[in-house]
This record gives structure tokens, C-alpha cells and sequence, in this order.
């Protein structure tokens, strides 16, 4: 785990994007919109990558392109932040293989959701956990994912696993703050603990409270925006927070609200990201990118946010 | 697809099991558990074998178990009754791959729930279907899990996507009876589409009032005992079916009620299996199959329900 | 509890319409189409009469109005039936209250669903009917409705209730066939306790399979065909049942289903009723009547389902 | 309207504990309890008093007694701080006639959740409030908490209703932070309406991020910490809202969480007034106070949390 994981801070801190998967089509990636991706992200100051969530559509993805992948964003980071890669499965036999390309890959920890086919019980999680971690090369970040997943981290879960060598934090996605705040109050002696937020319209009360960071989708497009953001609040500089939150809620109020279905925030995402001139918005299945009159709404809003093409 | 789908009768009618997949661990098939399974099913009489559902904890599985089992079964049953294979899977591309394995194996058709990460809306479940069912060599069952998949198939969408070529049926598992009356009342037309139930508790009554067959779990312990029922219905023997339905009812409620959580039937199901020497129970993660005292009480409901052991 | 009572057959059986209340304004009967409305469903054959439940829009009236209804309707009845009243409220004290006024009207028999604003337990729930019970003057019976109440009366509490005096019976409308199976395999021993359906369009299959009778809001607008549906299936006559069964799905699919809202069944059958000159088509709010296009397209289901207009 | 609303800020800022109602059996108020504990509440330096809402136990009383605690409670306040009384109702007419109890009795504002039984749509509820409002005799506030009325005002709902007459602000208890700050968004231009947030553990985030003041349960034990959490936030003195924020899930973990069951906060919380002296631990059906085992649970956490008994 030692050369992989030595620039891994503990806790880890900062603004953590979850990177969009650009793709020419169904099973091939977009090479160089990747690439342009990865660099304008880090050129935000970022503190990590995490590749393969759900904003990057992992789940709809073949293996192949997911190895594909995990090779290309590795070769590119170098070190530069660390790099979290998903590794959530219905088949524990998948995680670990997959886990294995990652170490393989010199990234420097793996992000686990629960197995999200069949609804387990809190102990059964526990026992999946307790099988799991030993086989994983790598530090777990839980994922806490609810309504995707169906299947929730229970604090007293998380509190449990903190103990369990080699989980070293969570990303809760639920939106429940408290949840979070319970999260909080039950690992209040794991100082090496990560809690990050994965909602980014919650960034900025997390961090005021004692939160750790941020999972932010928006920091694909703005990554300097969270990352003041996540700097002002270090500062504890309110005004500065306040302004910046403002900034965030109507990029997401805009943004991720065009079209129906929950997918829109993802959609949306994409299609802003292609706006810029960043990459394609080709989606995976089940999704499909914007339609024309979709596609000049997101336009729009990405000229109102000021928000400028990459040359 | 004519060699495969040849003895595939439409619509498909009669008891169709859901297989369960028997393990020796994690990643390895209990072989000789799987011959006497399918000898002992296809004793019973029954119309079909279904593998690789949810019974058969498809989601929970190695692509490599998986396709192990595909050739096996295939090789097995070879035509003495239609084999109907799960490709359900969160990628579109690896529903693709792992349903030519299955055209490759000789079996006659495959079953399809919708992706089961991503909430998706009706609209993109049916431009899902319109662009995966070209591409599927054998023909589909769709497959209705609302509690599993989180997306049901809105009676409107399966007429529509009755018309695709290639779909020609549907199991529902969802419960919902109100549901499937209406598919019934939506499909009235269609006189080849397959209206299968997925919950056993409801047979007797699908059968008497137009549904054509069920997928019950149960039918991997007592094959004969759903085989009966279904020819009874056929027969119009009221009294024969409410006898053989409250033997349903009991075994459902004996079998699969035992421990916490969802996961009960199954693990009641592969339990009892094991108790009467069929195949072990081992389970796939996140599932571990019952301790002692679950183990007893499974064994006293065999015993009580007078399931008999195989030489 | 003797002169009330001593008309209320033991297990009730048959088909006993869920009465909607006719308003001319927010707190006004319709008196003359209430008349009309109680004629028409009493000359239709009925087994018994429901007032003050969920299609009776009960919690959207003022005390007031509901006393008034029940007066009347008692009046009018004259024992020609058994009369069935909600008393479902939040406040304990309240159903109590009025169940008093039931009984003083002459009413046999009370309808009670748990109290619906505070999420109970089972075991909280169980305590609450074992309070309730000995204070009510008239049988009971149970009302499963957790899409709005929240709660369900789980099966084993069920059983216990049915040992409670006073509890004759329970009417589900939870739409779940797998629990209403339950239940019946529950109640096995309990031959006078009366299982009756609150979605007609699971009437068939509950009357062939051991239910009881139906509480149907279609009885309201066409009370003789869920009686010749309830008479055939005593007879066991399959044909019959089968084809009365798709009318009553033509009627649901049509009458129910106008407009958006769960309200669509209560506004589409107020409003069916009003077409063929029953009862004003006024609803108490939340909920409003029909507007002009919805009204047509309802019009039009009457017509070709041929439900003729009163004179 | 003017002789009650003279001493009602806009917008309402500040605590405003919604007051549990102390009951000596079913239907008797505990009067003495009910005047120390609102000298005890105003004693901490409340901003305003809530009666009559979920925590008061409003829909679980009859009208008899609620009529009873307007009164009481209005006489005994005598415009010390204003009183925002429930009316929410499933029955519109209740409602108003409720309303105008609440004016006679000098209150200075009512506070209206959906109507809960029937489940309506977005504009349903809209055009209910727009009939509802101008019936009514004193300013409203919204009460949005999803969980017991399945109803949410929905941001853009609440956006139009903010320009009735009448409506000045919405208390929020469904728990999603998302929501809230949609909430602030949607009303950015509407700067007399209040904001206040339901969920206790969601106070200091509230407060420091533009909210306007908290609903908290926790305030009829402890007015003073709440009252200091508020002040201190108003200071923007970071460190001491960290501290006493810290403080609030310290009691909801301990008080609220003892039994199962979702009614653990109300029975936690009147358990504890009592073990201090201050009011009855009765409670309305269909809850039970806390037996022998919880009771002592709370004894102790209340010595642990330091809450000293009253004299």
C-alpha cells in the first residue's frame, strides 16, 4: 500500500471533483477531452480526483473502459493529488478485481457504495465490509448513496468500520445533514477520520461545522469556485463563505435543473462541460445527451455565470 | 436465432423456475449441486428454466461464474425444455456481451430488468429498450422488479415496447396485482406476449383469470407441487387450485419468513434445498447463509411441509 | 349494541359500496342527490353500506357535515341494509365521539383506520385499538389503507386484534394481494371474521379465492355489475366472472384515470355520477371538481361504457 | 388583525419552541404544568411560542382541549412574546373555525401544514391555499414537514404563496438542507419572510447562513441554550456556536433516541420534563408514556446533560 498511498493526507481535506467520464460513444472514451478535463481541474488547486463515481457514470460503463480509464487518468495525474477510484459492485468478486487494477494503476485509494442490488440489512453490511476490506489493496472511502443504492451507512455502521484497518473516511451523497451531523458526533474521537460531502450545495455549512471537504460535480466546470470556497472557510471568513455559497447554489439552481428526471444534474454537467469547450457530452445509457432546445438553455446560463470557453 | 428459439412456444405458458445458483464459495459453482438441481426441477414437469435472476443472484456473481453456469445448465438441459437467461445488468455493453455468451450456450431466450443504478424516467427506459433489444440475439422478457430496480415498466411503455421485435413477454415480479391487470388490459391484443407472474402467493389467481404462467421460487423445491397447480387452473378445478394454492401459502409463509430482513426467502430457499440434499446453501456476498438455529428451524418446516429428502 | 347489530350478518359478505358524500358547497349536503345516490345503490342489489371513508372524502368534511350525513343516511336506510361508518380520526377522543352519534342513529357497524398523522408501531397501534375498542358502542371493523394513513395493520397484529370483542372484520385497501393472501392464511380460524376488498379491481380474484366481498367505489355509479360479479362468483362461474371483471376494468381505466393526481378515482367517479344526473359533482378541498375538458372526456366513458342517466 | 400582530415582527426572527402539551389523562390538560413550563420557556428568553404543532401533539387532541390550551396559553402570555397557534386540519372548515378561536383568544399568528390525509398535488394545494388564506383572521406561516403530511410545499409553491396576503413565512421540518437553502433562494427578493428551521440539530448552520430562527423541540427543556446558540450566531462568534451546536446533539442523541419507534423524540422529550419537574409525561394516543426501563435512561442522560430540576 506504501508507494501508492504516501501522499494520501490523513484526514484528507480539500475539494475532491468527481470527475465526469467524457466519451465519443457508447464504449469509447474521449481521449483528449479527458485529458483537457483533467488538467483544467487541477489547474483549480484541487486536493484529489475520484474517478468512477456516479457523476462519472460508472455503473453504466463497461469493464474494459472502466480499465481504460483508471490507466489513463493515473498516467496523467502522476502524483500531481490523489487519485480515489470507485470500485462499488453488486459482486464482490468485481470490486476486488477492479481494486486491483487501481493499486496496479498507482492510484491512491479506492470508494466503496454498498452492493446496490439486493436490499441488505445494517449487519449484513457490516459482515460484507468485514470480508472485503482485508482483500482491497488500498485505503476504502465509504460512499454513503441512498437513494441510488437503496441501502443506507448507518452512523453506528460507519463507527464500527472506522475501526476496520484500512477505511479511512466517507462520502455521504445522501443529502440527510443530520445525517451528517450524527456522522459527526459518532466519529468524534477518529481524528484521522475523512468526512466529506458529496452534496455541494452543503459545502460550505460542512466546512463552517467541521467537515473535511468536498465530492463537488460542479468542481468539473469551476473547480476554483469550491476551492476558494473550501479556503474561506478554513479562514472562517463568513462573508467571503456566504458570497461564495450564493455562487454555488445558483450554478446548481441553473445547471442541473434543465430537463426532467433526476438525471438532469448529470446532463446538465455534461453538457455545460461541452459548452466550454472541455469535452464531449456524449452520455452512457440509459441516458442521452441534451436535445437542441436543452442544450441552448444550459448555453445560456453558462454565459450568465461568466463562466468562459477553454482556448 | 432459429436454432435457439425453435422450441420457445408463444406465448411461453406454465411454471418456469428461477433457478437458485448453487455455490461451494465465493467464486465456485457446487457442480454436482447444480446437476441434481436441474434433474430434479425438470422431474417436476415444469415449462422452462430460468437462471441468472434474481432467485439465481445474478447481480451478486462473477462474470465468470456467470458464464460458467450459462454453458453449464445449457449443456445440461440441452432442449428438453426452454432455458431463459438474465442479462440484466447496469452497462449496456456487458448486457450486449454476456447475452451473445448466452445465444453461443444454445439457450432460447434472455430476460432483461431495466439498469438498476440510475433512476431513469419511462421515456429513457424506452429509448433504452429501442436501442439495446437490436442488439440482443435471442428474444426478450422484460422483466418488472420495482423494489430491486427501483424503476418499474409503466403498463404503457410494455405495450409500446410489445411492438419492438424480438420482445415477447414480461414477468412481473413487482406484486402490485393492480399492475398486472392492467398489463393485461394494455396487452389485450397481443395474444402472443407472455404475461408471467414472479410471486408465487399470486399463481393461482394469475392463472385463473388469463395470466399464462409463473416464475416461482418454490418450484426449485417442489416443482410438481406448482405444476399441479398450473394444470389445474388450466382445467378450470377450482377446488383443486385453492387446495394446491394454500400449500403455496404455506411454504411461503414457512420457508421464506425465517431471520430478518428481504433476504429471507433466499436464504430459506437455498437452506431447504440443502436440507433435503439437493445443493449447498452457501451464498453469495453480501449474503451468508443461516446459522444453526435458522438452519433448524428451515429443517422442521421441510419436514412439517413433508418435503422428502433425495436419494 | 343488540338493535343496531342484529342485522349485521357474521362474516359480512357481499358487495358494500364506499358511499361518496354529495356536496353543494364546502359545508352543504347535497341533500336531494344524497336520496337519489342511496335509491340507486340500494336498487342495484347492495349487501351493505359504507359512509364517511376515504371515497367519502370523510377527514375533508367539518364534524358538522359528517353528523348531518349520517343522520340522513340512517334515515333513509331504514335497516334496509346494514350501514357501515368511519370513524377513523387522529384524535382518539373524537372517534370516540362519534361513534356515539353512529350508534344513536342507528348505524350497525363502525369503520376504523389507525390515526393517520403520527407514524406508529405495530406494537403502538395494537395498544391503541385494545384502548379504543371497549369504548366503541358497535362492531368494528378494520380499514388498511397505508398509502394514506401511513400504517399498516400488519398481519399478525391483525389476528390479535381479531380476538379483541368487538372486531368483525377488516377491509383492505392497500392494493397488496401477497398481504391480503396473508392475512386470509392469518384469519384461517377466525370463520366470522369478514375479509373484505377495497380495490375492485382485485374483486374477482378475492371472491374466487376465499374472500368475502368487495367495498367498491365503481357500486357507487354501477352498483349491479359488482353484484352480479360477487353472484357469480359465489356460483363459481368462470366465464361469467371473467367477463364482468373486464368491464370492471374498463370502468376503472376509464372513469378513474382522467387527469393527474392520485385525486383522479374520487373526481372521475364525483363527476361520472354527476353526468347521469345523480349527485352535484362539487368536492370538498383539498380537491376541486372537473373542469371542462376533463368533464367531456368523462362524459364520453359513460356513454360508451353505457351507463345510462338517471330520470 | 391589528391588536394581535402588533407585537409580530416580520420577519419573526429568533427561538420559538413548539410547546409540548403537558396532559393529565386523554382529555385533561395538566394545568399547573402548563403554567410552569411557560414560565420556565420564557424564563430562557424565547422569541415567540409555538403551540398546538406536531410536538404539542395538535392532531392527537380533541377540539374540545385544543380550544382549552389557546386559551390558557394566551391568557397566561399576555403578549409577553408572540404565540403562533396549529390549525392545520385535514377538514378546511376545522381550519377556519380553529382560526378564529386562535384570533379571539388574542394569539398573534397560526401556522398551517397541508392537509394530511389525501395526497395532492402541487396545485391543488396551491389553489387550497388560495382559498383558505383570505379565511383566515391573522398572519400564516407554512409549516412544511413532508414526513407526517406526504405533502411537500415545494419551493416554487411556496414562492407564489409568499405573495398572498397574509402569508409571512415557513417553518421547515422536513430535515433536507437542500431544500432550505432552495427555500432562500426562491425567496432572496422576499426579505420580511421568515425562514425558520424545525430540525434542531440544522439550527447552527441555519442561523449562520441567512436563516432566521428555529422551531426547536429541545427549547422546552433547555430555552436558554437554544436562546444562546441564536445570540451567538447573530455574533457570528464561530467557536461558541461550534461549542453549544455540540451541545444540542448531545441532547437530541441522548433524549430523542431512547425506544423504538419514530415517536422516541416526543416521548424523550416530555420524559425528560417530567424527570425535571416541570410538566406531566401523559401522552395522547396513540402513544404511551415511557415504562419503568426508558424512563430511568432519561433520569440519567438528563443529570449527564446537567439539566437541573425545577423547584
Amino acid at each position: 500500500m506504501e508507494s501508492n498511498s504516501n501522499i494520501l493526507p490523513r484526514p484528507l481535506r480539500g475539494i475532491i471533483p468527481p470527475m465526469v467520464t467524457p466519451l465519443l460513444d457508447r464504449d469509447t472514451l474521449d481521449v483528449a477531452g479527458l485529458e483537457r478535463l483533467i488538467e483544467h481541474v487541477l489547474a483549480g488547486g484541487v486536493h484529489g480526483l475520484f474517478i468512477l463515481g456516479t457523476t462519472g457514470e460508472a455503473p453504466s460503463l463497461s469493464y474494459r473502459l472502466r480499465y481504460e480509464l483508471i490507466e489513463r487518468v493515473c498516467g496523467q495525474v502522476k502524483g500531481r493529488v490523489p487519485v480515489l477510484v470507485g470500485i462499488t459492485d453488486t459482486s464482490f468478486v468485481e470490486s476486488v478485481n477492479i481494486a486491483c487494477k487501481v493499486k496496479d494503476a498507482g492510484a491512491q485509494a479506492v470508494v466503496l457504495a454498498p452492493p446496490y442490488y439486493f436490499p441488505a440489512g445494517q449487519s449484513e453490511l457490516l459482515e460484507y465490509l468485514k470480508h472485503l476490506t482485508p482483500e482491497l489493496p488500498l485505503p476504502v472511502f465509504l460512499y454513503n448513496m441512498p437513494s441510488y443504492t437503496k441501502l443506507v451507512f448507518e452512523p453506528a455502521t460507519v463507527r464500527t468500520a472506522a475501526d476496520f484497518p484500512g477505511i479511512v473516511g466517507i462520502k455521504d451523497s445522501s443529502g440527510d445533514m443530520i445525517y451528517f451531523r450524527r456522522l459527526q458526533k459518532f466519529l468524534k474521537n477518529h481524528k484521522d477520520f475523512s468526512l466529506l460531502m458529496g452534496q455541494e450545495q452543503l459545502l460550505a455549512e460542512v466546512l463552517l461545522l467541521g467537515g473535511h471537504g468536498g465530492v463537488c460535480g460542479g468542481a468539473n466546470l469551476l473547480p476554483q469556485l469550491y476551492v476558494d470556497l473550501y479556503n474561506a472557510a478554513c479562514l472562517k471568513d463568513l462573508p467571503k463563505v456566504e458570497a461564495l455559497h450564493e455562487k454555488v447554489m445558483e450554478l446548481s439552481t441553473a445547471i442541473y435543473k434543465v430537463g426532467r428526471y433526476e438525471s438532469s444534474f448529470l446532463k446538465g454537467l455534461k453538457c455545460a462541460l461541452s459548452c466550454v469547450g472541455i469535452c464531449s457530452d456524449f452520455m452512457a445509457e440509459p441516458f442521452h445527451r441534451f436535445r437542441r432546445a436543452e442544450h441552448k438553455r444550459i448555453q445560456r446560463y453558462v454565459k450568465e455565470l461568466g463562466i468562459t470557453p477553454e482556448r
